[in-house]
């Protein structure tokens, strides 16, 4: 089946290192939906009602080289661990499909543009579909979920070296802890780009560093 | 992006009329995914810890002559209203893509197999994803949901003509009305396939009668 993007994400993260690894890990982490040719501002209407909608969305930043695998390592279990493909959310799978379930915060049809909290999209990630969330068929608070019964906590503390700059959402991602499973150096600096401003920091311990420009 | 089917939903019923119009509203339902060429056994390692599994599949049984609209006539409204296709969870959509959430009764790897409970799909259905269901990430119990807040209740009492044929899933099935709404005339035989038999029945007021063979 071939399938096309309705739309396509906008949010203040470029890239998957950074981008929180589930939605509403960061929840009042703020992106647009903003849709492309063929939308009306019609197939909008009662979607006001609904708290939450589902994306289906297609993961473009993977590695296109990268090989198929049976198992994955989800950095849940520290990179240690694999799991089957589809005992995990991970981006490398047989269709390259996501699931995000996010806060509808404000809808302008008008202007083809839904403003979303909580998503785990990198910016520009297309969008084949969108759906009302709802409880009756959606939610099931009590379901076992096998190595991901418990949200990660915030693994890490957060320091700015210029407390000025500090930016809530921000901190909230970083302290998720955006390394990969195998890196422990405190020498290291890491950087990602956050609203366009260039972020570098240093992870010693428990504590992360975000260094003044 | 082109999408491939990784499995295929084998289930009772055969055609869309009284199939379950959302997952979970005949929760003791029982069908089979199975999985097609490029499956591995390890692809199902540790899909045991959970309860639920999203499937993410095809609306495989649209009518291919049926024009795209933005709003659509959900069934829950009575059939009068219209709503935004992308507030609703219509066949007819811009990529017809399906999400249910499903309980997972067992699995069979070696055989490619996984046994599932309260599908709203019909047999023959495509597969192209299925996720853990992680209840951080996915159940939202207080959200609002839009027309859809209520499970739609048991609408019809369901009398058996012949009681020694009973089936507590399909008295479930016939219970929520398969009717399309406008549909109002006690003389009117319907019919439909369930595992393999043919059914056949009425409707008079808020009872069902099924008929005897």
């Amino acid at each position: 089946m071939e399938i096309r993007p309705i739309a396509y994400y906008r949010g203040p993260l470029t890239e998957k290192f950074g981008t929180p690894r589930q939605a509403g890990l960061v929840p009042d982490l703020a992106g647009t939906v903003e849709f492309c040719e063929g939308f009306e501002p019609a197939m909008l209407d009662g979607l006001e009602g609904f708290d939450y909608i589902w994306l289906i969305w297609g993961f473009s930043m993977n590695n296109p080289d990268a090989a198929p695998s049976s198992k994955v390592r989800p950095p849940r279990l520290g990179g240690n661990e694999k799991m089957g493909v589809f005992a995990t959310r991970s981006p490398y799978r047989p269709n390259p499909l996501g699931l995000s379930s996010v806060r509808l915060a404000g809808i302008d049809a008008a202007a083809g543009r839904l403003q979303v909290l909580g998503a785990d999209l990198v910016d520009g990630t297309p969008i084949y579909d969108i759906k009302p969330y709802i409880v009756y068929a959606d939610s099931h608070p009590d379901a076992r979920s096998g190595f991901a019964s418990e949200a990660p906590g915030k693994a890490l503390k957060v320091v700015w070296e210029d407390p000025s700059v500090r930016d809530e959402n921000l901190e909230a991602i970083l302290s998720l802890d955006p390394r990969p499973a195998y890196h422990d150096d405190p020498s290291r600096i890491y950087g990602l780009t956050y609203n366009g401003r260039n972020i570098r920091f240093r992870i010693a311990g428990n504590v992360l560093t975000v260094l003044r420009d």
